[in-house]
């Protein structure tokens, strides 16, 4: 099944984006009267039929409406943009779809990358989010500064910052709490600095640990990721 | 720490392969003297002096030798290759970073893709290896017909068939048992085909669920190995 991406409906009527569009009318060759799968990322599909068509636009009107429940709390990872973007990128579509609410990219001191184009990572947020059938799209935040962020109010009810070499760490799996909300903290290349981790506990982030291997930055993301939904199933 | 992998030592020498000593002698610039750290894959690390020097080529002395224990039982995955080869490849970075044993490529009833290049995805393998620093290089087996595969004898304690749209099958992360070796079945884009799923369960495969969303190839397989890795720690 294809989804489609509707953003705003208007009087039971939907424009497609001029992208969406463009898929569906030259692509896909759908005709007025063809009836289209939408999702609005907000926990909604829809069945439409096609009203309207031009090269670059695309009218449908919602038929009917179907919420997706969401059965977990929610989930933020804060995580260092990785030097090589692509494995951000994949961490981005693999947290997607194993299910997580927002991604704040930080900007920490052992940072290599300082700078990242948001409009190409939400089109991978969006692309996971329909392929894997989901009806949320996660919310990705603009690049922030560790110390910013980690001074932030935050309303996760946990709170955690992961990193290396300290045997007194838990693993995330044996103190991540089923049905509570999550903020996590993974670090650069090269780690959290040792002034990083202090700030972080001085306001409320628990140290853990994901393990005894040297995990790359994407992994440690899509792991803690992972134990989250598991220990919220 | 950068790790160089060698295989054989003779009389307590060891000889890097052309590419390693072609890192080691023309990129990191060592000399005649200096040490490396070194990794033989099959649960070794050593400490070791470079004796000689060529352009392509470089001798170690072996210093000293250190094991890496290995906690968990085996874990073996076999998986469908994906059309885009990218994505079995992360799947064989990340399962590495990880903890995986042996690797099988099958072929399936609904395979797009029907060849793999072994020696690029070992390079894979070994770089993932050293990288996250484990003495341990996982076994990747040729490419085989999933029929084929499905009835050799296979010493595993537990072997799962994992697949979709069957609401009886219980979660991976319910079934599989701390402590015993595991065999679990990827298939490809499009699934396993009913006739696949029986064959399986006719040679004492259990169909077992990795949640609701729906996964890509890589993505299953890589969550698959996550749950083992937890259910062991």
């Amino acid at each position: 099944m294809h989804l489609f991406h509707i953003s705003d409906i208007n009087d039971n009527i939907a424009q497609l984006n001029i992208e969406e569009a463009r898929h569906c009318v030259q692509v896909l060759r759908k005709r007025v009267g063809d009836s289209l799968d939408l999702v609005d990322g907000q926990g909604f599909f829809y069945k439409g039929e096609i009203i309207e068509i031009s090269r670059k636009s695309c009218l449908v009107r919602i038929l009917s409406k179907k919420e997706q429940l969401k059965h977990n709390p929610d989930l933020k990872i804060a995580i260092a943009p990785t030097k090589n973007i692509d494995r951000l990128e994949w961490f981005l579509e693999k947290a997607t779809e194993i299910g997580i609410d927002e991604i704040v990219p930080i900007l920490c001191t052992r940072s290599e990358r300082k700078r990242i184009r948001e409009d190409r990572l939400q089109k991978i947020l969006l692309s996971a989010m329909k392929q894997s059938l989901k009806a949320y799209l996660p919310v990705l935040h603009e690049l922030v500064d560790f110390k910013t962020f980690i001074q932030e109010d935050h309303p996760e009810k946990q709170k955690f910052i992961a990193y290396c070499n300290d045997d007194q760490l838990l693993h995330l799996k044996n103190v991540c709490k089923k049905g509570e909300s999550c903020l996590i903290l993974i670090g650069p290349e090269g780690d959290f600095t040792p002034e990083e981790i202090a700030i972080a506990k001085e306001n409320g982030f628990r140290g853990i640990s994901l393990g005894e291997s040297r995990l790359r930055t994407e992994t440690a993301g899509l792991l803690s990721c992972t134990i989250f939904n598991l220990v919220n199933i």
